[in-house]
């Protein structure tokens, strides 16, 4: 970390103001060489105004405001200096060129957030969260994320270490002195402990399914016949999203990617239209796309329509659908009621049952909740913000279980100590792993490679 | 100005750092109640770190930097704050409500701006600046922009109006009072006062439309046949402009506006395909299309193949195209020659000919250079960067020269000096609506709301 690194740190895109931000031994002398201060000079922290200029050419780049940051007080505990120019792709470019000119190297993605990982300000599941914060589609998914970012999962994992390593102590000095005076381990007392920390890591795993979905979204899958009300749904679900996405004016939305925010859950909603049997080629590549969609979902609303009598085509979906997770719509219930709660209950019988009219706008409320409660589905609450969002933690977590139940099986077994400490060791450092204490730069490099430049 | 304004500063999307700005009396009470600082307390123009919570409920929004500024050294001329929050959409909403629900109002676009212009800190043109640098596609554009911001213009139109007041006050000084002591001044004498300031304001009108074309890019349309390489043209034009924007990793092109940038000019390129009669409905309103960006183009790019016969389409092109400003691609050249330089000539005396072989890449900095000459056209320096970029300034700018010529037209018909005074009045209080000095409201509000939010 010889290097001093650059990049820009804000979002793409035409704003009020954009930032160039530098971090390294490096940074103060390029911060002089290329910032010429209006009045004072560069004093640590303080917001200065002034100008961005080529020291060669003598060209100004831009007006600009800077500050320099004296480590370690600072994000990466490096030194670091931020450029604040007018939010234009230009200036922007033009001054983080004349940075690298001056020495600095351009950071790679999520470089900045290594750093601070490496310079031991954040342990690698904080780091992770940061990545995490940035990509939030819902408030939900933030709150999650800075508990993270805060330190939740790392005191957890941190303290279910520290209980694994007393025990180890106690294990090790057991099989080194056996015939010392120290207090023995019984068999009995030792699978109590396994089973004590074995109980710790399953209350964490037990968030992850949810925790999964609160960071990635819920991907739900809509399928029915045509004209049932599919695209009501959609429009339905979309409208309050667009409301909150709108509420900052001058935002646009992403229209490739349709994500939805449920009860602050971020959930991707995709019609799943015409996923039957064609001969038709091109037909066919869209049915492959809306198959791989409907087996990839977490969740299936097949909706159907309350007025017409149920077709061969209801009941091949039916079919279809089997014995997956799957809300059931009968819409249109202001027009006729062919099919009701108990007859859909008969066929799907471990579907939720919702009876709408999208029109008119009923029922809408309930789908919201049946969607809600499956998320948030047995012992995890609503207002946790400690949950093992990223799947990463969650194999290791499992690891480290699988490693117990090994310890847990060899100690009924009165297998030797030996064997036992290797197995204990094992869960140590694959839970070293969620925080980074014990892990290989290929994982370090991985995790940051999915950052966006310039954090 | 009582109420104090808030909004997100930077560029709408996913990115490291994302900035709240607030400006207005009560700034630093609203920063108080949100923001916990880690450490020390809050510190004029120190980036301090800390947390933004909601005073009310508690809860943590984000961990943060936050900056204090004091009046009147700020963007605003009032005190500023900025939050820097994770550049995440969550956190910027949620620290935006945060701090409207405690007193300040959403900024509407270009309100931090349209302070500092009434506040004194710039002036109009100036101000009008500031969207111009963040808009800029090429460093043309933006070094144009940039200087103007600085004053160049403003200065040049001070002095005009100097230049006028003194004239003004002469004139008056003779009107009220003829028998006084005082030096009388002749009409010859009025007269060359008045062709000066002339010169001056036609000095910089002949800038006009070179500036436009800088500050809003020279709209391009391409006409030729099908097959006579006008995808290849695109394509090539733009492959420079995707390296340059590529050149920052992360960034994606807007593929809705191809702005390329050829020789550091914005060129607006568009393929009129088609322009020809119709009778199918669909094709019309494409073909309606066509012509409105051909009838409003700057510049025509009319593509012939170097290898075949003139066609009765190719004729039917350049009776269209008339005597436009057109420059004409005999491409192909490799292929054959049935078409050359002097042919072309004597069918378009006005065209600028180009022999080209896009597939080999031949001629294309001969299309560039062409390009450029038309912009650069007659008095304009390319490294000049004091230039009438604004079609508000110009035509400011052509009623005081209409002005001064009547004033010229009466000094000449020996008319009254009160009928010269009242031209010379006009022409001063139309130079000072460039820069501010006199000028409505709605001017003001029509200047600003072309700004983005933020801002």
């Amino acid at each position: 970390m010889e290097e001093t690194i650059a990049a820009i740190a804000t979002a793409y895109g035409e704003g009020g103001i954009g930032i160039v931000r530098i971090s390294g031994p490096k940074t103060f002398e390029i911060l002089e060489k290329v910032f010429i201060p209006a009045r004072s000079g560069i004093i640590n922290r303080k917001l200065t105004y002034g100008y961005v200029e080529d020291p060669k050419s003598g060209q100004k780049i831009d007006e600009v405001l800077a500050v320099f940051m004296k480590e370690p007080y600072t994000y990466t505990k490096e030194d670091v200096a931020e450029i604040h120019c007018h939010g234009s792709m230009v200036s922007l470019r033009k001054t983080l060129e004349l940075v690298l000119r001056q020495g600095a190297r351009m950071a790679e993605p999520g470089e900045f957030t290594k750093r601070a990982f490496l310079n031991g300000r954040l342990d690698l599941s904080q780091a992770e969260a940061v990545i995490d914060l940035i990509r939030a589609k819902t408030d939900k998914t933030f709150d999650v994320a800075l508990g993270q970012l805060d330190g939740q999962l790392s005191q957890k994992v941190i303290h279910i270490r520290k209980a694994l390593l007393d025990l180890l102590v106690n294990v090790t000095v057991n099989i080194d002195y056996p015939d010392e005076d120290i207090e023995e381990m019984t068999y009995e007392e030792l699978e109590i402990e396994i089973s004590q920390i074995n109980d710790m890591i399953e209350k964490l795993l037990v968030t992850a399914d949810t925790g999964r979905i609160i960071r990635e979204g819920l991907n739900v899958a809509i399928i029915g016949k045509p004209n049932v009300g599919k695209s009501s749904l959609m429009n339905e679900l979309l409208k309050e999203t667009r409301a909150i996405v709108t509420d900052i004016p001058g935002t646009t939305r992403d229209t490739i990617e349709e994500v939805v925010s449920i009860k602050n859950i971020p959930v991707r909603l995709t019609d799943t239209a015409g996923i039957r049997k064609t001969d038709d080629t091109i037909e066919k590549m869209g049915i492959e796309k809306s198959k791989k969609t409907f087996n990839e979902a977490d969740l299936i609303i097949f909706v159907m329509d309350s007025s017409r009598e149920i077709s061969q085509e209801d009941q091949e979906i039916i079919q279809y659908i089997g014995d997956r997770r799957a809300v059931v719509l009968i819409n249109k219930i202001d027009l006729g009621k062919s099919w009701n709660r108990e007859k859909v209950e008969t066929v799907m019988p471990n579907a939720s049952v919702v009876e709408t009219s999208l029109l008119k706008k009923v029922g809408i409320e309930e789908i919201e909740q049946v969607i809600l409660d499956m998320v948030y589905s047995g012992e995890v609450k609503q207002n946790e913000s400690l949950m093992v969002t990223n799947v990463r933690h969650k194999e290791l977590l499992e690891k480290a279980k699988d490693a117990l139940a090994d310890a847990r099986h060899m100690t009924l077994e009165r297998e030797a100590l030996d064997f036992i400490e290797v197995d204990l060791k094992n869960a140590y450092e694959w839970l070293g792993e969620i925080i980074g204490e014990t892990v290989s730069d290929d994982i370090i490099n991985e995790v940051f490679s999915r950052f966006c430049l310039g954090k």
